[in-house]
């Protein structure tokens, strides 16, 4: 293997042509494609198509995204303006900064939509729009058609900030959680994935790969078990891809060899991503992690959700308050590509995530610590922690 | 869909053609396609590379295989023989005569080899090598140059004989397991199966899907939930498509949505096939069932096996004296067909079964009944119970 997965970033702003690159993870591992995201509706299907996923690189990829939208709808304003010079007075020219909040905050709510179950896609948008909502507060009593130019341009480089502090604080957060995570383990252990929560899920280190990269770093000789992830081979395409581009030893298992490598004693603890945590530890993630959890529970290997405090939602009370995205049927039936696989007209049930009980959740790895049950208190805990470090 | 495949048999005799006909089952459900088993090689490959797959079609296989070759070895043999009558002397025809024997014992030692887990491909065959050492012991003493011949017509047709009649056994035996398991449920249950323990691992009727098709035809208007079976999708490809033909309410799942659907209350019970259950009623079945029956277990939901008395092995002590056999590598890292998605020379571990432990069974249901823990004696009951209606 020539190129170092690793060594590309899964998602990165080009400021020079005003768009993002991300890694096209449809391809991998056959291909390493780069795609630029420039319109809305390409981020939205980039999203949509899981080009780019994983909770916290797509939040990461839509707050990007989102600044550079706004960039192109201040150009598009001001190209349609131009056009209509001759007809309009001057002092339509506030017209501009009206719609340019405007647009800015419908396509904000488009990107919105294009997954449901990962609380980060919302949450590093609303970031944005917080930052938009503010600034248009304090910019509306003030604004006229001389000043209106270098408000929406601080506007933008507001935006811009904000993305990056976005894109910073997921590299920052994945490194502590790796922390945290690496003193629950020791050398030699054998560790089991569920799809991929690695770097490709993230801007850099993972987040249940974490442990595992720093550890590696440190010559703690891990044996990974990566299960493959149906429908659509998160864990075979991406997980085992970066984990062997990094040297790490690891095995490709079917989902449904969990409990046979469980039985052989060869794991000694299960490491998960998550999409979205709720106030009492239930846990959303790509679908099977539940199934991860109870073979895990049987075999007392204790079984760890890394969470970046950005995934915690303590507006959702359960797991059950939690809208699972259910998605195509063709990614079950038809081969990953082209070739069909099961009968045509069968029925198919194609959920994307599946909620994990806190009863099976052995401990919550955050940024800022690692929570135990009763998650609705360990939670909170964490999150006030994050609240005082950062006044 | 034009075609009904339940209409096709998925093992049969041709005896004007002196071969074994079996729909290849590695091309449903794109293609049906029959295939002619003449040779050794074709009869082993098509079991090793699952044309034929199923522990009970296995076993019919072989028996109705192992009659095919001893009338092609007997065919051979008298072809070399008139071809040397010139150099030999008459009485050394009846070199023939123990050549015949010899050969057959060798190929069935061959066929033997194919798969190694379930154990009706063993009991089979040893049902036919049975049959052929008697009638060596009982020959042996008379054989001469003037009755030879009909001494081995009369071995070949005692062998087809006993091939029938274990396919004919098959047959009652699947409708009487299907009898069984009926009782254990009722109208409107939910059903979850995993890999292909239908028809078309059988004879007729399935051993897990018997009580599937014959409440069908009281109306019992069942909802089955199908697990996809990774690597060799027996489920998407197969029991999807024999239980969609026979008009049955099926939903095909991959094998780690099973734990989101109990999560549901969506499934009343599991029926399983099996291809081994040892005496304390550890059950080696296709890999994935013992995930399956760990989830059940969270969930309360009874996990049947369905398991023809061939299938129960007094003489294997527990789970882990079965051996499980691991195939190739690409099973996981390739498409069904060709598309690779794994990365070039990653680790894989590809076992094709696995051990579910007795604790998680609620019951093993036979063509004599019922057995429920403790197992140890209630499989030797079931047996007795077989022996004494066979006196």
């Amino acid at each position: 293997m020539s190129q170092n997965i690793l060594d590309i970033n899964t998602v990165e702003l080009d400021e020079a042509n005003n768009c993002v690159i991300i890694i096209d993870q449809t391809r991998l591992p056959s291909k390493t494609e780069l795609i630029n995201l420039k319109t809305a509706e390409e981020i939205w299907e980039a999203i949509y198509l899981l080009k780019v996923r994983g909770a916290p690189a797509i939040g990461v990829a839509a707050a990007l995204g989102l600044y550079v939208r706004a960039g192109e709808i201040y150009k598009e304003l001001t190209a349609e303006k131009s056009k209509q010079c001759n007809k309009l007075q001057d002092n339509d020219n506030v017209a501009v900064y009206q719609s340019f909040f405007d647009r800015v905050i419908k396509e904000k709510e488009y990107l919105n939509s294009s997954r449901p179950t990962a609380v980060n896609l919302s949450w590093a948008l609303n970031r944005m729009e917080k930052v938009l909502k503010e600034w248009y507060e304090e910019s509306r009593p003030v604004v006229n058609f001389e000043n209106e130019k270098d408000i929406i341009e601080k506007c933008i480089s507001k935006l811009n900030a904000e993305a990056k502090a976005i894109q910073k604080e997921d590299i920052d957060t994945c490194r502590k959680l790796g922390e945290y995570g690496l003193t629950l383990l020791k050398k030699g252990d054998g560790i089991l994935t569920h799809c991929n929560a690695g770097q490709l899920a993230t801007s850099k280190y993972g987040t249940a790969t974490a442990p595992i990269y720093l550890g590696h770093e440190k010559g703690y000789d891990f044996k990974v078990f990566c299960d493959e992830t149906r429908p659509l081979l998160q864990g075979a395409r991406l997980t085992a891809y970066e984990l062997q581009s990094a040297g790490v030893d690891v095995t490709l298992i079917c989902d449904n060899m969990s409990a046979m490598v469980m039985r052989n004693g060869w794991v000694n603890a299960v490491f998960v991503g998550c999409d979205r945590v709720a106030a009492n530890g239930d846990v959303a993630n790509k679908i099977g992690t539940s199934v991860v959890a109870t073979v895990a529970k049987r075999f007392n290997v204790p079984f760890y959700v890394c969470a970046p405090t950005s995934t915690i939602d303590l507006n959702t009370p359960t797991g059950n308050d939690i809208k699972i995205e259910e998605r195509p049927q063709s990614e079950v039936t038809d081969m990953w590509y082209k070739e069909r696989m099961a009968p045509e007209n069968v029925k198919v049930f194609n959920p994307a995530f599946d909620v994990t009980d806190n009863e099976y959740v052995t401990a919550i790895i955050t940024e800022y610590g690692i929570a135990r049950a009763p998650y609705t208190d360990s939670l909170k805990e964490i999150l006030d922690r994050k609240h005082s470090c950062q006044m």
